[in-house]
């Protein structure tokens, strides 16, 4: 059988993957969820929804019906279905799932169970499970702008055998036994970014945001860590990497909204569409159950639920009392 | 004897940190090696050459004679001189030195000795040594910016009695016991911000510069340990952050120097003002001379002292091989 890469997702980012996947000469198979998607691949060659103005490379085909993807595609698939419908999806089609090694691109917590992704695959699928992340903007990469990741599974071997096959110079990808860490580096990055687009919304300056990325990181450490996360993790590109891409690239809407915020020139309907808004509800309650200190987490929080005032809780949180670093 | 913080320098960093602690309400004097600086500073109370727009408090005087500066300051100095000119003023005033409580604020390696200023201090005067670094442009500080930094020293107990009397809810101040870390960090950052100016001006996107600082903070890390350092020391504020604000914010002369280089409009006049390519020579040396692999440095090194084409040094370096992170 040649091999056939699967991309399970239509957005930017599965789109930006078939792309790549595409262009480096792999034959993709990438499942749209609306039809018009993936007409618009097939005969446009452009995902004029989720990815406008990229071209895709005749390797790519488009493909709205599941049960046909699942016959065509071979071993490896990557599914880059949005985190709070993942469980659904991947339980639908659990026994074509648990045959193959399944890489997990998207990037969340399931906000119902506070579990990440690998959890719920565990719960529901039980097969080989990868995931990638690392700071990757979905454009730079359909761009073929260089980018670098990290993948991991829980067996080192596996890992380092996808890695060396799917790795190339154009877009460098890094083996971890990890998976713990990576998630939750991926999931949690989005809460800082709103405190970032926060700050420099109200015009605090490079000083504060680069010491609120800091602080952020450490406050996401601490949480992984008792998740089970090794802590060098936060240190490399799914942690720290993702982290400051997010916080400080003008392409992140979870920056942007925190910017909105900042300037008061916000909707509160926006904040639907932010992962980040979502995601700081798992933050706090998982920080309350491990008792884990996330002051920054508490702010975005206090702000984006509470209806706190911004510029209050700013300076609280930067007040906060001289300690050892 | 009341409290009077002495300042030695009357560049932009020199003059924030006399601005700054002035308006806490202390009694500041600040030497200044030209008399006009002085002059500016005390008559119109603003260093129009280094610090232009910055009004100072009424708290701070400056003084160009420096034996009457150390006739009127109390315990603590900031020395706030350029890192290739420190062995030769401190040797020149080790008595006074020796009697007071130090605190460098100025950051780089003795190029000549490979040295860092701690070890430089501690050969030529031998007395209570601390250092503070962290994420602090200068003009954000003098405005009165949020901004957070570590202040390192030998003794704990005496670093944080340090850290108390000077920190405030507008300049949070952390303490540390590793010198030989925050002074790495601080040095070694502007090498990288040299890098992250070559991908950004290249147009190389933001996940390429991300994977930069990210990588770029691992062999400054490595570097670090084998001189001595703390490893977690450079996921903290002297380390990561100052690291962040170096290669994203605008304000950084290394970033504008790399960012000129990337897209071919630079001088080669420019280069001997920035810090970063003097540091870049002591980073490959100390990498040979300690078998430490540090390829972001030698990508930089060879485009700045051997006139390596930027853009066949970049590919080279993105294009290392796959392995664990």
């Amino acid at each position: 059988m040649i091999m056939i890469l699967g991309v399970l997702g239509s957005g930017s980012w599965g789109s930006a993957i078939a792309v790549h996947f595409g262009r480096l000469g792999f034959k993709v198979i990438q499942w749209c969820r609306e039809e018009d998607v993936a007409e618009s691949i097939n005969r446009e060659r452009e995902n004029r929804r989720y990815l406008p103005g990229i071209s895709y490379p005749d390797t790519v085909e488009a493909i709205s019906d599941v049960e046909r993807f699942f016959k065509r595609v071979g071993d490896v698939i990557f599914s880059v279905i949005p985190a709070q419908f993942s469980r659904d999806f991947w339980s639908r089609f659990k026994d074509e799932l648990k045959r193959r090694r399944v890489i997990c691109a998207s990037k969340g917590i399931e906000i119902s169970s506070l579990n990440l992704l690998s959890q719920v695959y565990k719960e529901v699928v039980g097969g080989k499970y990868f995931v990638l992340s690392g700071p990757t903007f979905a454009r730079e990469v359909a761009k073929g702008l260089p980018s670098a990741a990290v993948v991991a599974g829980e067996d080192k071997e596996e890992t380092f055998a996808l890695v060396n096959m799917l790795s190339s110079k154009i877009f460098r990808l890094y083996s971890s036994n990890d998976v713990i860490g990576v998630e939750t580096g991926g999931a949690m990055k989005n809460v800082v970014a709103i405190a970032a687009g926060i700050s420099d919304g109200m015009g605090l300056g490079n000083n504060a945001r680069a010491a609120l990325i800091t602080r952020g990181l450490h406050e996401i450490k601490n949480l992984g860590v008792r998740l089970g996360a090794q802590e060098r993790t936060f240190y490399g590109l799914s942690g720290m990497g993702d982290l400051i891409l997010t916080c400080t690239g003008d392409l992140s809407r979870n920056r942007q909204f925190g910017l909105s915020i900042g300037k008061r020139t916000g909707k509160v309907d926006e904040k639907y569409v932010v992962e980040g808004v979502h995601t700081v509800r798992a933050a706090v309650e998982l920080a309350k159950k491990l008792n884990v200190e996330m002051p920054i987490a508490e702010a975005v929080y206090s702000v984006v639920h509470d209806g706190k005032d911004p510029e209050r809780v700013m300076v609280e949180l930067l007040s906060r009392p001289v300690k050892e670093e």
